[in-house]
């Protein structure tokens, strides 16, 4: 037979067995916190018609998308959760409840360069509130607060959400005169991290034809840095000038209040105003998250407030305010350096069951008991010696093993051997399900990542 | 702005946030059960090299299949989800131990003509077996008692698994002396629900050139039925006239009795002669499950044993054994025929809270409290009038509504209204959270399929 040399997709992220778990629980714990919110699973299609996922068009996007066609039909895989989102809530608006509230985890597909730490397929994990013409400054509140609440229940404790607000971007730009530039100022400015005061400055003033004085003021004004009282105090000096600086100062005070409310420390949100988020559509609060110890991955979770999510579908105004987190990326990372917990159980099964005598019913028996008790149970009904038996249970880091032999089939018990401690006890069969469920919920509940 | 109209393509699910979560309930449960019999979740890219997916070529597949270029690649999306599990084993074959249990519940494509109930992306949800040079016929009766249970857990009592073995049918082609005809004689008689006996009497003497002496032994063999021990019984009569045959029937023997053993009742699975699966590959037991009220709707969940998963890709003899729910269509069925339960909660949120007053504190601080007791919360904070925010909770059926007034800010209470009997009772704010959380775990756990 002709065979093929069997391979994965570069850019496409397929895990060994062990990290799968990891990867499965990081995501059980981003359903469980999504749900605390009140936020409902939605799940569209991967596929949606070309004129649908590009109706917003924009020279990047329509670059990296999958696009293809099957019979008379243009379609493309969709390349982040937004749009579809957009459309189903045009779609679905009279029969949806608002403001809507719903979360989705699923991959999204972008056709880019192949790099280490790019994916081309990757999950995304996002929450929206969408409001129905209107909707409260609290949420702008409440999304962070899902994120901090999120990130600390995953184990990952050094974090931090940048927050910042486009109208008191769009004021400052309004004060200097620079209204008509402010959309190129601030993708500018968005890079300050990456290319340094130095460069951002050069582009201000040769590349968009700033006056060095404003470039400065510019410059001056994103540097504002400190506390966040420091910079709401900072920025109160601006105040008087725009009005719209002055709501977007209003809008970022009553955030950090309510963030403090939803209680998220101060030492993992930051007020900070070099961030404005690439994206046109934002028009209030944006967000980013970023990991201090590994300052070079970026942001792990972004978003922001916007005014119109559906405007190229419908004429309804619907508000929004929501955040992504780049899961397949941040699992990436993540597992690079080192920060999954050894501790967290990753073998498939609780209990692995060898049944050493020829009728194989008692081993049955015992895994259906198990498995009526919440035990994850296998029976390992291969014709093998016993040591590769062990070397089973060892290999798959099963925490329990249980004998069933000729000496325990007549006295209708079984040998349990708890493969931590190697500590062996034989238990009467109808007790060994309960004795196990116990001694498993016994043990301290592990977090995925460490610290 | 110019619109587009949005829409989702024909043969795409797409649910309500309502039919969202039933289908998450059903998901959350196929889980818990594959994960209590030791299977371990995989993920793997939806989309890959041409020439991996096709591999083993094949017609319908290779019509079918969502194929196309981007750069110099050749892509297709997967169109189930045993190619990946054959590629995956083979490329990880060193890493993995075997057995190797795995299940995979994704999305995968077929460009099928489109039609009431065909979907042309649908989840899978696929378990497998598959042992290193060998395995034990004991699995063959286990992954049939894991539907057994599965479907049990999610309510749906009223269905059959039918069991047969190809073994049988190629032993007893044998006997006839029709083996090199077997292939084509197994996928006539595999349309016998469909088409009748007459038809299928018709194609093999006609189209086959079997000799109609022949043709009625066909049909007289694959028209035995009866209680398990009647087919059994009847089988006996063809034994030791063909080996193939004599070793079909000890397992069919050993997988009804393991079956039994495993607590799968006989009034849900049957010995049926006329299943063989279209597909090739199959060399052992092989499974179909029906649902005796809806015969039209056919198998909703199948598979069987094989000999060599992975052939095309390595010389490794790789057996195993595996079957594949089709999620997306059960749904549809389930959904169409009203099965699902109207009990089960499908609310975003356990509790709606409506700040009555112009301080959000404590609505914050409430939701807090009970987010972290595990219930799900909802801080109503638009500015509406009161009828509307109770219409909130009646449309999304959020079971218990809190206020806080006045009244309650002065002597730190909070108002509990059960949306379902209507009760309101007045609750120190430190207490809520407890007795919220109380209240949702004494009410009856619901399945998400009625009977």
């Amino acid at each position: 037979m002709e065979r093929i040399k069997p391979h994965t997709l570069s850019g496409f992220m397929e895990l060994t067995p062990q990290k799968q778990v990891r990867m499965e629980k990081m995501t059980e714990v981003i359903k469980r916190v999504y749900s605390l919110y009140g936020f409902t699973p939605l799940d569209t299609p991967v596929i949606e018609a070309a004129e649908v996922l590009l109706a917003k068009g924009g020279g990047e996007t329509e670059k990296q998308i999958y696009r293809f066609t099957k019979g008379d039909s243009d379609l493309g895989l969709r390349f982040d959760l937004t749009v579809p989102l957009a459309k189903y809530v045009a779609m679905n608006y009279a029969n949806l409840t608002f403001p809507f509230r719903r979360y989705q985890i699923g991959k999204v597909y972008r056709g880019e360069r192949a790099q280490r730490g790019r994916f081309r397929e990757f999950y995304q994990a996002d929450i929206d509130i969408i409001g129905d013409g209107e909707l409260s400054i609290m949420n702008e509140a409440e999304i962070p607060s899902v994120i901090y609440r999120l990130f600390m229940e995953l184990g990952l404790e050094k974090f931090v959400i940048r927050v910042n607000n486009r109208k008191l971007l769009t004021g400052f730009y309004g004060m200097l005169g620079l209204s008509d530039k402010s959309g190129d100022i601030m993708r500018t400015v968005d890079k300050l991290d990456k290319i340094g005061q130095g460069k951002v400055r050069a582009i201000l003033t040769e590349d968009l034809d700033i006056d060095v004085g404003l470039a400065d003021e510019i410059l001056s004004f994103i540097s504002i840095k400190g506390s966040n009282a420091d910079v709401l105090s900072a920025l109160e000096g601006y105040r008087g000038k725009n009005e719209i600086f002055d709501r977007g100062l209003e809008e970022l005070k009553t955030v950090a209040a309510y963030l403090g409310a939803f209680g998220v420390p101060e030492s993992h949100f930051a007020l900070d105003l070099t961030i404005a988020r690439g994206l046109d559509y934002y028009t209030g609060t944006v967000y980013e998250t970023t990991l201090p110890d590994h300052p070079e991955v970026g942001s792990v979770c972004s978003g922001g407030r916007y005014d119109d999510l559906a405007g190229y579908y419908t004429d309804r105004k619907l508000p929004g305010v929501g955040i992504s987190i780049g899961l397949t990326r941040l699992f990436f990372i993540l597992d690079d350096v080192g920060l999954f917990s050894e501790d967290l159980p990753t073998a498939p099964a609780d209990v692995l069951i060898l049944p050493m005598t020829s009728d194989p019913a008692p081993a049955i028996r015992l895994a259906t008991a198990l498995r009526e008790n919440g035990v994850r149970a296998q029976i390992y009904s291969e014709a093998k010696k016993f040591k590769a038996k062990m070397a089973y249970a060892d290999k798959l880091r099963v925490p329990f093993v249980a004998f069933l032999g000729e000496d325990e089939a007549a006295n209708g018990s079984v040998s349990l051997k708890d493969m931590d401690t190697g500590e062996q006890v034989s238990v009467p069969l109808s007790e060994a399900p309960a004795r196990v469920a116990q001694a498993l919920k016994s043990r301290p509940a592990v977090r995925p990542i460490k610290g």
